[in-house]
């Protein structure tokens, strides 16, 4: 088992534009192990940084009084900070788009506390201390600060969607902002990793309605933050879920080959690294042998550790996954697919790796996805499908493809391509 | 939010052979990172290395069709694997005690199928195929396997305590197994190691009794590794709930000095690292930044992972933790304690921890708690009160001690004072 590092400078990071990302263009290490880091979509969030002191006027505690207050219709408290609130709808947040240097920019739907209110006023949601989940707060400068909020309006019904659009807003899935986020634009950066947070929370809420030990009702604490059984001999409090995934580059070191595989969910000629769920009582050392074992019939010895990200765009019933990225190195080459787990699993040379990351076209599917939200925010197109933005077709079709930089494969893959990998393995070898 | 590890005036003590403990004792670190890694509590389970295929007969899907089999009294099944079931009381298995060269050892109570129906015949608790989980499998040479399930037999009331009690079996807390476990035997190891998996199985059984969803009746699948809502309209499938925890010694480079920190429900003297869990939508990097901000008012830079160690030992509710363990290296040096977190949190040189380390007689708290098991299973004392094991007074009182090896914390501030950790940081800022 082996440990190594991450490498985040301090939080607020965002990143990089494709153009500028590291691991694509530039072969250097130094340059990369900066910026690599700091590149995960959906970490970074600028609003999650720090929870504020309970005392702050931006706190949850404070700003849930403040709520209730505005609810009751006293509106002009002193140090009443700003309210922004969110919606999603099925698990995709609200979106608007602007054209900016000719190019499409997406950003969140966020609405002021009055404009949210009127636009629920005839559905069957209510604005409410029950229905508001606290997602942070920011400083707009001079002492003052916004406080963000998520609701779900799914309940809404199609009522709000046409109300919503007639301003140019839309219900978009949180997919297609992740691969039509920008990553040279800081601020779209951010707002991805809000949304991701806020994807999450809101989610949670959904599954979790019920007290798992005596079937009572949950009912929101701390702004949202947590829940509580209102069963009165029972009162469990509830915390958030987070799935630990491992993910793991099973590398062939000898042969200088990667061990890429497929699902029959992905879009065609797509290749990435395994992946799989904790269990109770493993390690994530363990979990990476287990899992590597289990679907590839592969040994693995040393794992090394690369760094992690929040996954907040799996499904509903799993709403934040936590990915954590390792190197695996393989103490056994025959592979013995699970087919139940896999469609296939091969091993591939350094090369071939290399083209499939040169070839896909990550800033083309980038800017067809982005010109995808602009047109279903302007009502052009209300129906979503992103496979096709996959399928990036310029000329000739390459043998394979590895998903974006949006996850954390990527940046897995590409470490290893670059010869970032063998750096990190072998100062822990000389150790 | 705060968190929870090992060191609860009411948990157990601490461990382990002192001199044989490599971080301890060895300043080689090309012994150490073998020994060390291999060396935390809870993980290495000797049965959850692999789940094996579905088609061996010792698989969850085989072994549950035999186990219809055998409630049903048809017990000759060709290729029939040996079952063997270890009983859980109040999260506590059941063990027992030998003696050994002279000194106490314990075992995990496992009972055969037999034995264990005749114990609940006359209970609450049937031995059912919703009641039996689980928990692997392994071989035992020349073909023959034996498959392993936990119960939960809390409902069974006293009656059954006292009859097991007659056979010198004794349900012990986790804890108190934890310190009282001999790091040089593997044996021990392993079986602490099944114990805590099962523990967290088993609580989470108890956690998810209800779908969080719809409020059904959640029922087992899998042979008990997976749960589903049983509404039809719902059917929504549970899978067991992993907690991950940011653990980090914060390191102020400049002054080589470390932070440690006191939690009020410490015993008294001791000190260790910061933690806390993860909120959905942050990097595991970020959560240490977030967390130690949030209790300490510390800016982390730089974040160097170090291992990981599944900790089945927490509260009921929270029944499988993930200790994810970092060296955080501080930005800012003033401390500003978060009174509702912490009792305190100060710098300490490297000399002060080092003597720390030293004078904590872990081998003594496990002689003791050793000890201890052997009274309770012999029926000389069936109360538990561990606490005065942490006053270890031999002779002159230390002026702090640091938690026992059987707790990641150990390891981050050994491998610190032992001066692995600078090795590792400086490996990754010459790449």
């Amino acid at each position: 088992m082996i440990f190594l590092l991450s490498f985040t400078n301090s939080a607020a990071t965002r990143l990089v534009s494709l153009s500028k990302f590291p691991i694509l263009r530039t072969p250097q290490f130094s340059t990369m192990s900066t910026n690599f880091f700091k590149s995960h979509a959906f970490a970074g969030n600028p609003i999650k940084l720090r929870t504020p002191k309970s005392t702050d006027p931006f706190s949850p505690p404070s700003a849930l009084k403040t709520l209730k207050n505005l609810l009751l219709g006293n509106t002009h408290e002193p140090h009443s900070p700003n309210f922004k609130i969110l919606p999603f709808r099925k698990g995709r947040p609200l979106a608007g788009s602007v054209r900016e240097s000719n190019e499409p920019n997406w950003h969140l739907g966020w609405l002021s506390f009055e404009d949210c209110k009127a636009f629920l006023e005839n559905s069957e949601v209510n604005l409410s201390e029950d229905t508001l989940v606290y997602l942070g707060s920011d400083s707009e400068g001079d002492g003052v600060y916004v406080v963000y909020w998520g609701i779900d309006v799914t309940e809404a019904g199609n009522g709000l969607v046409k109300e919503l659009g007639g301003k140019q807003f839309c219900f978009v899935e949180l997919r297609t902002l992740m691969v039509a986020t920008d990553w040279e634009n800081a601020s779209s950066m951010g707002q991805l990793a809000i949304a991701g947070h806020a994807r999450s929370l809101l989610e949670w809420h959904t599954a979790s309605r019920f007290c798992g030990f005596c079937g009572g009702k949950n009912i929101l604490i701390d702004a949202g933050r947590r829940k509580q059984c209102s069963n009165e001999l029972c009162k469990k409090k509830i915390y958030p879920r987070v799935d630990p995934v491992v993910i793991m580059l099973v590398i062939d070191k000898e042969n200088d080959r990667a061990l890429l595989s497929r699902q029959s969910r992905f879009v065609p000629r797509m290749w990435s690294c395994l992946a799989g769920f904790m269990e109770p009582g493993e390690s994530l050392e363990e979990a990476v042998r287990r899992e590597t074992w289990e679907e590839t019939g592969i040994e693995v010895g040393q794992v090394v550790y690369h760094s992690s990200q929040p996954w907040p765009v799996g499904p509903s019933s799993m709403p934040c996954q936590l990915m954590v990225g390792f190197f695996a190195y393989a103490k056994s080459l025959d592979i013995n697919v699970d087919k139940e787990e896999l469609e296939d699993a091969k091993w591939h040379s350094r090369e071939d790796v290399k083209k499939a990351l040169t070839i896909a076209e990550y800033k083309k599917a980038q800017k067809t996805a982005s010109g995808k939200v602009d047109q279903m925010c302007k009502g052009v197109e209300r129906g979503q499908s992103l496979s096709s933005d996959f399928n990036v077709e310029s000329g000739e079709l390459a043998p394979m493809f590895i998903p974006g930089p949006f996850a954390i494969a990527n940046h897995l893959i590409s470490s290893w391509v670059n010869g970032v990998e063998s750096q990190l393995a072998s100062s822990f070898s000389n150790l």
